[in-house]
């Protein structure tokens, strides 16, 4: 189980890293960083986010921390392992952040030591800003934390990997396949950000500012977007992505055909479908 | 021009009607109501939101009234004019609130009396929450006014209906044909309508809430809708909503081949181009 005794290193001081570093600091907790950027360091320093970083990953820093957080883009993650495990004790807990786990899962159980144990996680918050500068502990609040095991992985690491999800101040701690949470993400992040980017390429925005509502502007603030992670965060999840996409496109193909032949009930009840769908999602959320 | 001494008459209830005989009451002005609905004319008369009201339409409370405003369904509307347009003195204005132009206008044009001018008008503006009880003036703040008209109206009704637009607290008004009108709405709203319906509609919202970010919760908040008008105003504006929907489809299989080719940087640059877009159109919504 997760303790105050229990020091906590955090490689990758990003967005996500950093307001990790910032909310275990909050907490208590021994909290250290490897961070390549030497501003994002010296950030994090002169915040008091963490007590003490490196630059370059070394056995002496490593060898202090009973549980290694990754924050990196995920082909930076499964390199970092391949390239620095050999630095890492035996018996330490490993986990990360990255928004897909079926492919990472697997690459990862592949290349890691016998002694160390990975278990995945998913934080599912997030901004529209990256960088540490934005790290803010704000945006675990009302926020869904998902934890990802397979079968290799011990139920004391489970536990552990969930109380650092409480911890963080998520409100909801859930725990998933990571077949399951790649479809779950697939649909419910990955395709949202495909139909918002889409939508936002659709036309010059010169003139659409003066004539539009609050819809245009929810369905695009999404469509502002870190392209190198999300894009590799698609491909590495392309199968269940692509299966999401398919859904949606013969749902909106159903609505199309409906108004080009002028089927106002079929129309009505999609619209009576997705109301009630809706209003049972608020509820459940309490929004 | 507007002045306080014209008395507006209010044709419908609704959330819409509700709101507009709220604000021109709160800025002084006479205003009067004609709704069906017995128990939401009791409601507007004892919130003072109207100064008298009839469900059913009769010469001596028409006659009293220099603008008419109709806030009906659109069927109901030419309807409406249709069978009592007789009970209009000369020279009056009407207007409405209609959500497409370019059928309405043509309609209208068709059947109305030579001696009355209408000139069209849409709020964009709107609540998922329909009906009177939800009448509310603040949501019109930050939003935008369109007004537009056809080659039949004169600069004095175009002038007037533009004061209307700022007298009921809209942030930006704007002239636009009815046609640009109706291709720019099929596109902000009807099409990302027609987007979070199809989303909230592709699955069983029971267990989405629990594993939910924001970007789901966004891209749905308007799947709530009312689907009487709304699947109305789609079939109203078919064609331009149709080629919208196109327009869509198209930007979106491009980033489904580009997924399924595994092609990051085609990937890369809709998102760019989305985040550009994006980022320009804050800067001009100010947000």
């Amino acid at each position: 189980m997760l303790d105050k005794k229990n020091k906590i290193l955090i490689i990758g001081l990003g967005l996500m890293g950093g307001s990790y570093a910032r909310a275990f600091t909050e907490k208590g907790y021994f909290v250290g960083a490897i961070e390549k950027k030497e501003s994002s360091l010296a950030y994090a320093l002169e915040k008091g986010f963490i007590q003490e970083g490196q630059s370059e990953p070394k056995a002496d820093l490593i060898g202090k921390y009973d549980i290694l957080i990754f924050a990196l883009y995920p082909h930076i993650f499964t390199e970092w392992v391949k390239q620095y495990q050999h630095l890492i004790p035996k018996g330490r807990l490993l986990t990360d952040v990255t928004g897909v786990k079926g492919a990472i899962a697997e690459d990862l159980q592949a290349l890691l030591r016998e002694d160390l144990e990975y278990i995945g996680a998913h934080p599912m918050a997030g901004r529209e800003a990256s960088g540490i500068e934005n790290a803010n502990t704000e945006m675990f609040r009302g926020a869904n934390y998902i934890v990802t095991p397979t079968e290799k992985n011990t139920q004391e690491a489970i536990d552990t990997c969930i109380e650092i999800g409480k911890t963080l101040g998520f409100s909801t701690v859930s725990v998933l396949s990571p077949e399951k949470h790649d479809e779950m993400i697939g649909f419910l992040s990955q395709l949202t950000h495909c139909i918002a980017v889409s939508l936002m390429d659709c036309k010059d925005a010169e003139h659409l500012a003066r004539y539009t509502g609050d819809s245009f502007r929810d369905l695009t603030r999404i469509a502002k977007i870190n392209d190198e992670m999300w894009s590799e965060l698609f491909l590495l999840n392309k199968k269940a992505l692509l299966a999401q996409m398919d859904l949606f496109s013969e749902q909106f193909a159903k609505m199309r055909d409906a108004i080009a032949e002028d089927d106002q009930e079929s129309l009505r009840e999609m619209m009576r479908l997705s109301t009630e769908r809706r209003t049972f999602f608020d509820k459940k959320t309490n929004r």
